[in-house]
């Protein structure tokens, strides 16, 4: 079958031929419609995160998927369902985080997560999976319910956010996300789609006219350049912010976001930065955290109730915004294409099948 | 009546004399035992944190209070009531957070502190306070209740880190004090007492031989000495620390934190450092704060039910740790050498009256 890999030693995509897999007992057999491609993937490429499966040569890519299971084999599942995997699978058997659901919350060394980091992933003709880390999706989910697992991680940082202000009366008016790529954007949607808040902003650094502005506003959102007004000037320009959730990896943001929030506010932090040093105003940041009551979490994968969450979520997304965010939908042996970026890109995927 | 007070334009605390409070409807009329002297009492005093009252040329001092109900004038109290006040007073009627007993998350302008921030304090012989402002304690408390006010504040602070790991199962085993202060040492004694943490660690930076390590080894936990074993260094000499609390004021403490913490793990930040700008290592601890799931808050002050929760604490305390948490008892004329420091000074206490 077709699998779309990254050979060691190379840093692009390629479709190679590879056995069509064989579920073992508890495992299904799907067929494999789209994976989405995000910032991930594009790192896993470049060898800047995530590494291959032990002794292998090469890595399938692709952590956001959907298909159709094709062979339950015993599983709960009838052929023909569609279903999302999960990304992380235990590396051995009795680890207390998997067996509980919160595979989210096992440190490094416990875990591989497919298409990512020790393990291979769905971007291919058909993957198996054991039951437990696949999740049912309705049928009309088998264009966009790849979004399903981007949309469980904001879930999973909203959960923990909230739980984080859960000790007393939050009631907060105001969000913000940093970045308007595709995450930052199925986020920002979220936003908009909670009551919680009356007023969504977007950071990002593009000059208009572009669709992710576009969609920002049709949103109902405000954009925010940073260009003309960084982080830290949000609250003069704009307001303090109840709500900032990080989706841009720029490591100055995690401090700046100290400054933006409001008092008794929460900043989520989801990008994964690389090393780098700078100076911060230390004093003012700690001072702040205290006499202000604010908190910031760090908040990485998601389980399997926060895709449940997610596919409820992405149901009452209105159309337009699913139409507009995926800008490519390619065949596998048009991948380079599909990792390709430019200011019109927004979301591509990579299409095995259809229904 | 007696008051200790810091007089304007002057840096040292001096007995003054002034009119005996008459409480209004609703408030009742307290005969102060014994007031505490905490870090933040120096800073008043010294003029780098609070404020005077509006239009005063004086500002009594304290915030950490027991006395005795010598007027109840109609509220629930009876005359010989043992009780401790409260810090935080509205600015203005209408004020939501008091309203709902949360007025440690009352944000910058909306509450006064008293002894602190634009209002008197409780060092003198007799005080005023509106009835939900003063908490009961038991008879014992004449000669330590005043160590509810800052046990409560740690209260709150673990409140709030628990609820921010509350949305997936934490299981910390481990605990952090940074500061072998006071509310260090209090922090430190309220953490043993908990059954959750098996190892418990204070950081600080004294020679022995020091009372204060006398009473953190006496405590069953192990000091560390920040100059031998400076905080990110914690990790590789003892481990990862899943709970940290921080009591220095030293800025870059609340950076260094995050390395220092376990997967999962969390930190309280509720010391108040100047301005002071340094490099971080900001890459790294965004990165970990992410892929490992950590969370950083700040916390301040504390509401009537974690007075409350004080109260069973302190109750729970060791005698001796009290004995030798508290170094100096002195009459109010002896006040400037209640504000001495020095190696064997721990909590001084300004002594108005006894039962």
């Amino acid at each position: 079958m077709r699998a779309v890999a990254v050979r060691r030693g190379e840093t692009t995509p390629k479709v190679i031929d590879v056995p069509r897999p064989t579920p073992e007992s508890g495992e299904a057999l799907v067929r494999t419609l789209r994976v989405g491609i995000d910032g991930t993937d594009h790192e896993v490429v470049g060898g800047t995160h995530g590494g291959f499966p032990d002794g292998a040569e090469h890595q399938i890519l692709g952590h956001e998927a959907v298909g159709i299971v094709e062979n339950p084999n015993g599983t709960r599942f009838d052929a023909g369902d569609l279903v999302v995997p999960t990304v992380r699978r235990p590396t051995e058997d009795g680890n207390g985080y998997f067996e509980r659901d919160e595979p989210d919350m096992a440190p490094d060394g416990a875990y591989v997560e497919r298409g990512i980091v020790g393990a291979h992933g769905y971007m291919a003709d058909y993957f198996t999976s054991y039951e437990r880390y696949l999740v049912g999706v309705p049928d009309d989910f088998a264009t966009h319910g790849f979004l399903t697992e981007p949309v469980s991680n904001s879930e999973k940082a909203f959960e923990h956010a909230y739980a984080s202000r859960s000790a007393f009366e939050w009631s907060p008016e105001s969000a913000l996300v940093l970045g308007n790529g595709p995450l930052g954007l199925l986020t920002l949607s979220m936003l908009v789609g909670r009551d919680d808040f009356d007023r969504c902003y977007c950071l990002g650094r593009r000059d208009r006219p572009n669709p992710t502005i576009e969609i920002i506003e049709r949103l109902g959102a405000t954009y925010v350049d940073s260009r003309e007004t960084p982080l830290p000037d949000v609250p003069d320009a704009h307001e303090s912010i109840d709500f900032i959730y990080e989706a841009t990896g720029h490591a100055p943001h995690a401090f700046e976001t100290v400054h933006a929030l409001a008092p008794n506010g929460v900043g989520a932090l989801l990008g994964i930065p690389g090393d780098e040093s700078f100076e911060v105003e230390g004093g003012r940041i700690h001072r702040e955290m205290v006499l202000e009551n604010k908190a910031l979490l760090g908040s990485v994968n998601s389980n399997v109730e926060q895709y449940k969450a997610a596919r409820e979520t992405l149901s009452a997304f209105p159309d337009w915004f699913i139409d507009e965010l995926i800008t490519g939908v390619y065949d596998p042996e048009e991948v380079e294409r599909a990792f390709e970026t430019g200011d019109d890109v927004i979301k591509t995927v990579v299409e095995f099948d259809t229904v």
